[in-house]
């Protein structure tokens, strides 16, 4: 039986509300693995937005940031794109996130640096 | 010269056998790597399925959910399709696996797990 | 504000409890990073063990073994330790253990097979 | 021959100086492989620090954010404690710096950030 | 500001000619990140090429042949394309590097080498 | 039941000889693995070293700066000062095999980099 705290999933959905607006609606999009498995979006919802990202101790906007560094790091590209539009919408410009990806390069990797790059390119480009 | 030894190739096509049955004739199957180097996966059915998965001291349907555990973390995502597949042959259920996709977002992050769920789609869907 | 949901983190205490007796009472035992971050574990009970691991539809000893593989193919050596002595505690023998570690040389590396064997080896020797 | 700039070493100086104040005059500390390897320093002090951490595009406070992330990230542990000191020295609080920690379990998974709180539990006990 | 020593970047153009020959030129290609941040490319090529591959005390054959290694060990399969196209101008022969990619098996694990041996497959085959 | 073939067992002994001389009598080494899985190492010196390290295509001093140069990569530090010993043997002199972990910043990052001199500090300084 999968958890479910309405309390739970509210401040989730608040929080992909900030970063994603009304993208956020579905809880994992169109992605066909959402359709497989559409429980596991539902706890993504309550304790990856609703336990962590929706705690006080630190802001959305660098919990954001923290994100993208990640992402970047462990060489996730689609979700980079995701959460690169979630930056954005939380206050971070364009100008700044292209730095974060050329940092990438010193600390993960002249390669890494690379494809962060050409992943952001698709949604920094025109931002 | 790359080595050869029948009855340890004979244990691989066994095991492979189980497995994905016949799809696994042709050893490496349609991908390019197989044409460029042949001689590569006639060593990989005698040692990785013929010295290892062959050897009687854990199940071959443990085995299994070991390596799709561990295509799961390690983020290769065409492996992971053709050992799901597997899993299904040597017993694994559909709901099964898809908990295995699942706990790897706790192990391993929410974006392998997320990622695993979307490779697994095409596999499990109509499984 | 720390998540607490007692019927979760009581889901969450009986799976720990299965795997580690008593040494589990702490949440989190003798380890710095418990004391500088208590909610943290709080959290972990609640939403590793309590959310996944407590799902009917995977059974426990199962998923000790996924657990157990990823692990390994992590390189996370004192987590795996731990996991191995709740891999003993939920009915995988010190011989099937071993077979885990020896595939994983396969594939995630002989250095990967090499390192889990030397961590493995503290826990299954006198097993 | 060792490239050595001198206004590119002298912007990299102030940058670590920042971070680190005096201990970063021996440009990598009492560590084995500075002693293998001084040109490496060198060459790290110009273009890590000189070259990306210079730049005025991002803010030091942010660039001290994405590294700590990404060092949590990797299970780099060592450079993550050094990078947690400069963390504290550009702006950021011991309990921001925390969340940064528990924000990898979601994103790396459980064990990166349970092997990140302890590693930080060194330098943020008493901070 | 984008730091820019003119010697750097021409001892840089050196290396990336002797690898690529003109399709260098354009440092970074038809890649959409080079169009985002093609400050980037301009440090890359300083700091990658002009300090590290510059050097004297090891030859540019057997840098290259670091590099193929590692990018089949990190798993960023465009660069290991690019390298190996490389690899074949400064005097590696098709048959050693499929090698290279066969023993990535042996110490990256078997699914490292089977996508190391795919991808190079479209450099190699009729090289 | 471990595969054993003796033709192929003596090639990888020959091999691992080359490498570390008497060193490689014990197949492991002292180390803890060894005495819990003594059937791994067996598999390990036959395939690794006989069917992979033993084959003609490739010399092995080139095999030896693959492995140092993916040790590196991947982070396995015990191994790659095993590997580092292996390639002063067979013909690397200490000052190339200190730039191939120079350049594994550029490629892995600064910390992987600054971590590779570190263990490499303990086989090269004396060499």
């Amino acid at each position: 039986m999968t958890y479910y705290d309405e309390e739970l999933a509210a401040k989730g959905r608040e929080i992909q509300g900030k970063l994603w607006g009304n993208l956020a609606a579905g809880g994992g999009g169109g992605m066909t693995g959402a359709a497989l498995a559409p429980d596991f979006f539902k706890l993504v919802q309550q304790f990856c937005f609703g336990m962590f990202w929706g705690r006080e101790e630190l802001d959305i906007k660098y919990r954001s940031l923290v994100t993208v560094s990640q992402l970047a790091a462990l060489g996730k590209y689609e979700e980079l794109k995701g959460h690169l539009r979630g930056a954005l919408n939380v206050g971070w410009t364009k100008e700044e996130l292209i730095e974060v990806m050329m940092q990438t390069a010193v600390y993960c990797g002249v390669p890494a640096g690379v494809n962060a790059l050409n992943a952001a390119a698709e949604v920094l480009m025109d931002a």
